[in-house]
């Protein structure tokens, strides 16, 4: 009895000094699905102060699953398991987790009668396999799934490695994204928070115009200079963020005078100083995002027409929820014809200076408030490539224009990549632009 | 000598019964990129005949990825390691993975010419951490980079395991998917197919409006009944394939009447029995491509009127290189006033039956063709989501009419999923829609 105290005691005290990501599945090793899964849980951990130094996928293959989980659980204190808790034969997470770590499996009613409760609401048969999903490990914690039949676990058990006693977790989710990341959400993180050795506390700095290296090179002095908070950046095409966490062990005594949210201040102001002309949100928002809702907070809308992106930026706006409050519609004008039937692009203008031209793209801009009446209206015309290039206009020159009714501001671009990257690129910094004539004028 | 001949002989004959891939990043294990590599890779080795059990993901950290290195050496005949092949002191797969199998690092003159060069044609200095870059694995196999600076090698060598010889196979490739897609496929590839332990020959079933239980039970005495080829489903949103592979082990003595080709058609046979209606291509083919090479093959042009997609089915043949030969234009529109105003919608209709109605999306359809002039005419309206829905009409409610000027067809449709889903689903049916009135008017 005193020593379940103790055990008990130990369970609900010890940190987690590192956790490790095991994805079980042979459709990953085969390659038909991306295991987005690992870096959905990595940014997670990574987020609540958690390292995480290992991430293995395995196939479900008893044995071969059994030595994964028997090595993690030597090398880590915590495992977060996805896939293979499905109903069929081949799912041997549950089970073989269960061995691995000595504990039986039980029946867990209330598992079962959601399972029953979830086939009788959609109608179908249960078949007798359903059943095996509510077998569970005998006194885990139970994750409850509204995506899925499939519930979640987290397991704790102390074991001894090296002549020493430390307790180890292992959390166990179904593999599909859309119940696993709720109930990771819902349930593990604050669990995991709860043992993560770290308070953490960021904020995140999107910038647009400027790449990785650029940028990295304006604030080196900063990152390099920083041990706390500290300034990671996470970049992919077009854009760039530096996501900057101040964190506080758990387990150290020191009285600071300032709290973390003057000290992330800091940084991110002294960011601010180098970078502000290419900061478009201090937050989570994307590009799309920002800018609907500059156009919603200021009643205004927005038209597009748009030559070689073909609806791409229109269909970044249309993609956010409430998108009809603020775009009033578009015209996509891939054919010369299409230009000045539609937009009214003068065909003296088209054979002058051609269909990538400021002047086209002026025109078009023009053309596109007039018969869409919105607030703005933004132009796009290019040459996405790869071929189309011409000497003086090669493949990724792009030229956008912005026009408010009054004046009209064009800017011209050349784009390096592939035709997807050109196209993407272009749609972004059109946004950009009608981001900076709402705030600018 | 005789020893080293014979040893000569076992690199160039012994076959490859596993591989395994290792990504190394820190990037990777805090979540600021996903690791596609590893399921690029994946996809590479099922398709050649080589099984994998185990993928990796370590940090930039000499003693873990050592550890990683030895426990893959043991299990598996070869290891594909990307990343950790960069100028800087954090790079260490090249010297980490010498170290594991005990061969020394030597200049490796024409790479080192190479990253000179490199530096010199792009004007930038190079500093003499590049160098290191050009200290390869004595006798490794150099795979030369041209997007970047650092190559990539091969390294065989003779390891012993439980008192037994075998030959191991270390692949290095750097991390970034630009430099290291087009090194596998050109020099990687190759070499692992002559030590694959099977012969392969896959081709690819794309099935479409159909889901992959629904798929997989039409066909599935078929797929339980096949052993060789086999039958593996690839199935992702809207989408869905089989690969149909046949394989046969190089070690194999048999005989066979038939040849691999009639074998896959067979199967390829039995599959289109049960589901031809759904097959949109037997080969790699998207969706938006097939719609594009019918419409290019018959000299034939499509615009599109688009409500709820807002653009995203335009883009969709918009991203396809030569995408102006067959692409009139489209008209987005999104308010009322623009379905009125620019496709000539009449009021009355909007006003007795809703924008989002089969009458709405053939008037938009009929006035879209009109104006724009094209062979076809498609039109896109529906409620994406996720409220803006009603009584009769709930979110997911989609209308997509087709006309080619004298005739107009309209499907009804109800998607299940959130705004983004509704409308990809939406966009692929409406080039489903498209494909199916070329091919049977």
């Amino acid at each position: 009895m005193g020593n379940k105290q103790s055990d008990k005691n130990k369970m609900t005290t010890e940190l987690i000094d590192s956790a490790e990501i095991i994805a079980v599945g042979t459709e990953i090793l085969m390659g038909q699905i991306t295991n987005t899964n690992a870096s959905f849980l990595a940014k997670e951990l990574s987020g609540i102060g958690i390292p995480s130094y290992y991430q293995t996928v395995v196939g479900d293959n008893p044995d071969r699953l059994e030595k994964v989980i028997k090595v993690a659980l030597e090398r880590s204190d915590a495992i977060i398991m996805t896939g293979g808790l499905g109903p069929t034969q081949d799912d041997i997470s549950m089970e073989t987790t269960a061995r691995a770590l000595g504990i039986r499996l039980l029946s867990h009613e209330e598992s079962r009668k959601r399972i029953e409760m979830f086939f009788a609401e959609i109608g179908r048969p249960m078949v007798s396999s359903n059943l095996r999903q509510a077998m569970l490990p005998e006194g885990a914690i139970v994750i409850n799934n509204s995506m899925g039949t499939a519930p979640g676990v987290i397991v704790e058990k102390i074991l001894n490695f090296g002549g020493e006693d430390k307790i180890k977790r292992v959390i166990l989710l179904p593999g599909p994204p859309l119940e696993m990341n709720p109930m990771f959400l819902d349930s593990v993180k604050g669990y995991l928070m709860k043992y993560s050795p770290m308070n953490i506390h960021s904020v995140y700095i999107k910038l647009f115009g400027i790449g990785e290296s650029s940028a990295e090179e304006k604030i080196k002095d900063i990152i390099k200079a920083q041990i706390n908070p500290t300034i990671a950046p996470y970049c992919s095409a077009g854009e760039c963020l530096f996501r900057v966490s101040y964190s506080k062990s758990k387990q150290s005594e020191m009285i600071e005078n300032i709290s973390h949210e003057e000290k992330i201040d800091k940084v991110v102001n002294s960011i601010k100083e180098r970078l502000g002309d290419f900061i478009y949100e201090i937050g989570q928002r994307s590009m799309p995002e920002v800018v609907y809702d500059l156009l919603k907070e200021g009643n205004l809308t927005v038209s597009f027409a748009e030559s070689c992106t073909a609806g791409l930026v229109t269909s970044m706006i249309g993609d956010i929820p409430g998108a009809s409050d603020v775009l009033k519609g578009s015209v996509i004008c891939y054919s010369n014809r299409s230009k000045t039937d539609i937009l009214g692009v003068s065909t003296q203008t088209l054979a002058s200076f051609g269909a990538v031209s400021k002047n086209t793209a002026e025109e078009m801009a023009k053309g596109c408030i007039r018969i869409l009446k919105s607030d703005y209206a933004v132009s796009v015309t290019g040459i996405a490539g790869p071929s189309g290039g011409s000497p003086g206009k090669e493949a990724g020159t792009v030229f956008i224009s912005i026009t408010d009714g009054m004046n009209v501001k064009t800017e011209e671009f050349l784009f390096k990549g592939d035709r997807q990257k050109v196209r993407y690129l272009s749609a972004l910094n059109a946004l950009n632009m009608l981001r900076r004539k709402i705030l600018y004028g």
